[in-house]
């Protein structure tokens, strides 16, 4: 369990920093979207406790921590009133947010592993599950704007990845009994600055085969 | 549990009547993008049990209702049948099923707290519950259309606050004990009453400061 | 239960064998949506197990099948593999693809109804949880890429009706307890062959009876 990896405290404020993060990005997105306040807690909310609550419906840890922490569910709203009255702000300062989701990603996918490997799940669905309460939310929030997930786009710097291996590598400390207290830092630090590296680098993924040789024959027909 | 606040057949009743307000509103959406019969029954389906099923999932409470009382599935299914062979009589009594549909959100809300209190959530978070029971489906049923959900739009007169405040009087009236058979009746037709005003005077939720700002320095500069 | 319907090792990899044709078609829509590989795996993984994934969380099957079971997690993997390196000829054989697709339809939608029936559900809610198995991956799908449903709409062949029609027959051989080892595939051949007919003939659903009649007037007058 994650009491056993960290003190209740420190994992309780690093999980409401995470949702803090998270909940700016939901309120940013309403507002570009033109929502109303009331839209933009919705997104905001959905955006930081969406991954969560899928996982805690997995592994059947019923009612979601996001229904039982009274923090978890309050944490969104103060980010959609901040986003509310100092948008411009908030928005001029797009980089730190940026910063700050990865930290969230990073957490997110870790503690999502180790919560998923504590009710009894094997190392692979543990960290795919880790993976899916990092990006969640995100495609959540996606879909009630009516935008196609960035998750799936091609044309966006990588997200998945960083997670993905963030998840795995805290599902190898998990086998090799080595995540404790300060190891734990080892995945989320790495996920943290994988997503950096690839906003940084603009790391994009591979899409399928035919479309670039398609591409590539239109370049060679018109040379 | 509900049953202890309701004869369980009226509450039974109150129920299937919201589960059909909310299905003819899905057939009609059905209709109106040009969806088959098929469509427009999953449509119906989904927005008059989507609040409910999620409310269930979450409390724990499987499987849920939707799945095991065969009046709920069906009620969406006659729903369906009347709006597709009597289309446009239905459009014609829009205000009626307006009406109709503020008399269910009215009924959910408070149903959906009640519930979730009843499984041991806190009253806050059977509030939010409550307001995710009400509103939960006609979100299901809008991104199933691929619809921007008209609860986020700023342009849509109020929908969630009736059903917050039906929610939270609900829940004030459940931690003071004094939610029995009649009472019910005060949060209920709160947020009824409060979705029929915001429908009549056009309420509208504010946007975040910038965009009206932008907007004042717009005409500002016309002038 | 399904073990006492199948030896165990057949049932694994009929579903070992449905969740490889749908993982093919969420594949492909992620690279006609023009998404990079891991967005063609996102979709791959949802089309192939998010029906199952939604019978499991109704039924309180936790964790769901596609958390507990390698196999099921890895398969929509390789079917995306496949897809990136040889898209051209997979596109090329189309059709056997839509075969492969309405042998999963008929799989899933009475594999669906067994195991909803085996958890206790009634005849009717197990054959609609069944259709939910067989058609929630591909909405599930759909709506992640920002697509409408094709579930929904007028202008594509009858996809729920087969399922639904082979969900029913499960039922009834099961309220007859006639279901055992071979007649279970009565109800999947029904329902795939029927899949098979509608895309031979394109059969179509009605739509709402305004649409049409609105139509008949408007040739009348330009007649």
């Amino acid at each position: 369990m994650l009491t056993d990896l960290f003190t209740p405290s420190v994992q309780h404020w690093l999980d409401i920093a995470g949702i803090f993060v998270f909940a700016i990005s939901g309120a940013l997105l309403g507002v570009r979207k033109n929502f109303d306040v009331f839209g933009m807690a919705v997104l905001a909310e959905v955006t930081a406790l969406g991954g969560g609550l899928f996982r805690d419906l997995v592994i059947g840890a019923v009612p979601p921590a996001a229904f039982t922490d009274l923090g978890y569910f309050l944490t969104p709203l103060i980010a959609t009133l901040i986003v509310f009255f100092l948008h411009p702000e908030v928005e001029r300062i797009t980089a730190a947010v940026n910063a700050f989701d990865a930290a969230g990603l990073g957490l997110f996918c870790v503690t999502g592993t180790v919560k998923a490997y504590g009710h009894g799940l094997g190392l692979t669905q543990s960290a795919t599950l880790g993976l899916a309460t990092a990006v969640g939310g995100g495609v959540l929030r996606d879909v009630l704007a009516h935008e196609v997930p960035s998750l799936l786009r091609w044309d966006r710097d990588l997200y998945a990845v960083p997670a993905m291996a963030g998840a795995a590598l805290a599902a190898l400390l998990l086998r090799e009994d080595a995540l404790h207290g300060p190891t734990i830092a080892v995945p989320v630090v790495t996920a943290c600055g994988l997503r950096l590296l690839a906003m940084h680098f603009h790391w994009r993924a591979p899409r399928a085969w035919h479309r670039r040789s398609a591409a590539a024959e239109e370049e060679a027909t018109r040379g």
